[in-house]
């Protein structure tokens, strides 16, 4: 067999290994020590080295994205080497880096073949206009509206009272030489956004923003509109935070006093202080900042928009508004130009909103005959069941147990959060890997998953989700909320008590994955297809991005299937919202996605009761849909 | 000859007169005395009475509009018996009122066969929605704009955002059964106005406003849109007045620090002064007027609008916008429905705004095939020429003399000026009429007309407009201002000193008149037809309410044709305003005549300034031209 010589950049010599030898055991050799916490299955993808030059093939390349693997990024435990090759380990905290936040380098790709000038709806047009005289006595917006047709052909130029108050100004300032900055949407009609001097414009950017408001996080993305590239992406917790946790209790504070108004100023905030710090750092003017696409969940979008939201809490569930016309930033409050245009995406139903409609786009579900299955588990667990034909979609009441919330030890996925833990079956100590390598604070959503799956293949749970109070060990024990497992001592963490998880968050817990569970069956019965069958499975969100697939089925939280159908897309929603902003035909799609879903509410659906309650154990009642984890209990 | 039995209101007897006698000559042998300030040619209005039974034949109405002829009202000086009748005189104050303010009796005239649901544009329809279920979870605004779809055909309905946000509470407290009140423009489209529960709507009345701003005036028609009536009709200086009398001095005042802004509360607080009095008075909700008309002249018009006028001042004297596109009450600032649709009518040029394409539909110049003289004299002047198959236009800068600025002693048509004056050929003595009836604090514009046709008749002015100081009278001396005429001494005016005409008055006058005779001219000579051939000479404006023709034509400011051509119209901008409000045929035509009129800047016009010299003199140089006044100097 061949042998090749491999080069790291931290080892003064080349390693020799016959082809075929895996990066992790080629570092091994060198003495290199890449951390390998999901135990080399390629899933949480913290081994990814550099391939600086040479031959290697990745056997899976589930964590990376298209521009990881264009700038060479590899797991180690997934990638062989063909040929002699250089490779750099990246620090753990770059990694750390990579994986859990959104920085400049942009994660979605321009589309192939793409031509900004017109694909999006966004125009400029350089007018050259006739200065009026005492035989040419036109009005100046008469002037401008003939010119305007002529040059683009475009019948109904829409503008403001303001646009027009301003205009003969610069008219007179430009000689009479301007550029028209408008959008070219609906058909037919233009709305101006902006008239400059034409050698001001000349080589002046425009930008848009793709935001995707999550109850969680907040998600900016700035992207240059002459090119279609992401020049910023930033993601920010939602200040809404601060006044509930989950869409349900955000309503309720709405509907109390100013409460709708400080929760819209809020998430303004959000929004509008991640615009300031990437226009000051990027050195943007808000000014050329001219279209926006929102993306979010329906109860999000109404608050922004200041609209009532209680009729989404109460029975029958209804969504003010799905398909919100174009707006203008002053309207919305977008720290953007002013007369520009803010487009709010289509939604489905009070629980499913553009950020399903857009994440539906951006995953390419439609873009297979096969039947895919199509999960967005945030703050809130949204589904989607379809192909290239028909769509069916449900929205669990999950709850954001899997954010951290309604747990006691609880904490979202911020440094200090054990994201992943392994209990050893015979002494019931648990190895926990905290964010940030810190002592640790409490347990996030990933966490939870890892620890009950751990729990119940260790016996520390029943199928039930009791814990187990005869076994030896010091960690089961009472607590104030009955019986408990301590995770964390007080002596090895941060807080000054010890990080537990009791009975009553398990319960929590197996509501939130049986409620999601179920809403996979019922989908599936609605339409008469075995879940099973489904070819591929798309994971949004950002629960989806540092979930362990593996624990997640054992919980019987996501079906069990072969891991290569499950895909990892990160935030689909803002990915929806960016190729709304910069191709017009993808935000039409969305549109017709949005008008293509079924939308079953799980409460008024008879079965939804019973496959709820068959999903409330570990990992089902039937274990026979679960043969992988029917096979570790074994 | 037949003996007709004629009875006064406040006569005991009949009188018995022979058939054909005139009512004032009945009238004195009852005793009864009539003013006739006119001399009893028909022209003043003061003389009219009413009919209350019985057969007369009215020989001319040119003071009497449709309705007061409607109602009685007879001239007794142009009225003959033609059988047994029955008069009431009504109290000189009663018909000073009548003919000098517009009051609750409307003139306009509702359109024969008009009907309100389908002519103008505003529209309610009635919708009853399925309220929405667990089984139908369509959004609030989608299950509306498919209701409204079904309902109306109408395909887009456009709101704002304010009313997307109310909308959830009305359709849940009404029930789901609602009314729609919409703007049924541009074609395919619906504004939406205002939801309503149908309960609230049913028998809800819906209102328009008929605005027009004069530069000294502004006038308010209320008008009941359901049926087309006018409820309401006021007048009311505009308090722009107070920062200058002309629009250039008006363009020049915004052109400082904040004066924009305060011109503009100034001709709001006009406007919303009147509407605010109205609804108060006739109990009317100004959430029901839900659509607004606004004429006025180019400069009145933006000055509302808050859009500069600079470049109406400058040459070459540049409108900044002829056609507004329709706004909503709460961006212009009108006290209605804040959602209500306010339609700024077009114009064609910075000085033939919407008053004169308004005046010209409703002044019916169209209609006929007739060469038509259109006049519009109020603070400016501005002309058309025409028939039904073309248009053109001119506007002279007259200045406002003939509303009383410019001279001395000059003042508005209000209480205390005089109107009329005759002077005695022999003794040079004058006989005033003054508005009221009080003392004279000043001379008003057809007062200045009337005074200085007297004055050149009886020789104490020579055609060039000199004071012939050689005549023996204590009234024509030297004073301030170089030679001048004494209208009326301290001793019997209102104020400490005489009341006197200038010769630098007398210039400012001829200068007026000249501007206005000579643009008459040049559009004549624009299409080649000699000016004196016009059918018909139709006279809007304030200006051409009282004027006295006669006089007018004696001193060269209307040319010199038969009296039967003239047509007083009063207030015809205001009426367009109506018409368009009432039907959107009209309001189309409006924006046709816009498009149709050809305009022609004087200053630009090589001919102007020729016709402007010739006519400087009293009555022209070219005498031929006024045979009536040659005739009445012989």
């Amino acid at each position: 067999m061949a042998e090749y010589e491999v080069r790291f950049d931290s080892h003064p010599e080349p390693i020799r290994v016959p082809a075929g030898t895996l990066l992790v055991e080629v570092a091994k050799q060198a003495g290199i020590e890449i951390q390998q916490p999901c135990g080399g299955q390629g899933r949480c993808g913290r081994c990814a080295v550099k391939v600086e030059s040479g031959q290697v093939r990745r056997r899976s390349v589930l964590r990376l994205s298209k521009s990881d693997i264009d700038a060479g990024y590899a797991l180690a435990c997934q990638t062989v080497i063909e040929g002699d090759a250089s490779i750099t380990v990246p620090p753990p905290e770059a990694i750390q880096r990579r994986l859990t936040t959104d920085h400049i380098a942009p994660e979605a790709a321009i589309p192939e073949g793409y031509d900004a000038s017109s694909a999006q709806s966004i125009r400029r047009v350089e007018i050259r206009l006739t200065p009026p005289s005492m035989d040419d006595q036109t009005d100046d917006w008469g002037r401008l509206c003939a010119a305007f047709r002529r040059e683009t052909g475009v019948e109904r130029l829409n503008a403001s009272l303001d646009q027009i108050r301003q205009l003969g100004a610069i008219l007179r300032s430009s000689d009479w030489h301007v550029a028209l900055t408008f959008d070219a949407s609906p058909k037919g009609e233009a709305r101006l956004i902006r008239v400059q001097p034409a050698d001001e414009a000349a080589d002046a950017p425009l930008y848009g923003l793709a935001i995707d408001i999550g109850t969680t996080t907040v998600t900016v993305w700035i992207v240059d509109l002459l090119t279609g590239q992401v020049i910023r992406q930033s993601g920010e917790y939602n200040q809404q935070i601060a006044r509930g946790e989950d869409v349900i209790s955000r309503i309720i504070y709405a509907g109390k006093g100013d409460g709708a108004a400080e929760l819209r100023e809020m998430v303004l905030g959000s929004i509008n202080g991640q615009i300031q710090t990437a226009c000051e750092r990027t050195k943007i003017a808000t000014d050329d900042i001219v279209k926006a696409t929102i993306t979010g969940n329906s109860t999000m979008m109404v608050l922004l928009l200041g609209i009532p939201a209680e009729s989404i809490r109460l029975e029958p569930f209804i969504a003010p508004i799905n398909h919100v016309p174009r707006l203008s930033a002053i309207e919305v409050g977008i720290a953007m130009n002013s007369a520009g245009v803010v487009d709010p995406l289509p939604g489905v139903a009070s629980y499913v909103g553009a950020d399903i409609t857009a994440g539906v786009l951006s995953s390419e579900l439609r873009s297979s005959d096969d039947l895919t299955l199509f999960i967005d588990v945030g703050t809130n667990g949204e589904i989607v069941l379809g192909s290239s034909e028909w769509l069916v979609t449900c929205a669990c009441s999950a709850g954001p147990a899997f954010e951290g919330a309604g747990v006691v030890h609880g904490m979202r996925a911020d440094a200090g959060a054990i994201e992943e833990v392994w209990i050893d079956g015979g002494t019931y100590e648990p190895d926990c890997r905290v964010i940030g390598n810190v002592p640790p604070r409490g347990i996030c959503g990933s966490g939870l998953i890892s620890l009950v799956a751990e729990m119940f293949l260790t016996g520390l749970l029943d199928k039930g989700g009791n814990i187990n109070e005869t076994l030896d060990t010091p960690r089961v024990r009472q607590g104030h909320n009955g019986p408990e497992y301590v995770v964390a001592w007080a002596a090895e963490s941060e807080g000054e008590e010890d990080i537990v998880i009791a009975r009553v968050d398990i319960d929590n817990l197996l509501r939130a994955k049986a409620a999601i569970y179920a809403g996979f069956n019922v989908l599936a019965d609605s339409v008469g297809v075995p879940l099973e069958t489904a070819e591929r499975v798309l994971i949004g969100g950002s629960f989806g991005k540092y979930i362990n697939v593996e624990k997640a089925v054992q919980i019987g939280l996501l079906p069990d299937m072969p891991w290569e159908r499950f895909n990892f897309l990160g935030n689909t929603s803002v990915k929806g919202a960016y190729l709304a902003l910069i191709d017009s035909a993808a935000r039409d799609e969305i549109a017709e996605i949005a008008s293509a879903m079924t939308y079953i509410e799980l409460s008024a659906d008879n079965t939804f009761y019973e496959a709820f309650t068959s999903a409330l154990f570990l990992p089902h009642t039937d274990l026979s849909r679960f043969p992988s984890v029917e096979a570790a209990m074994a």
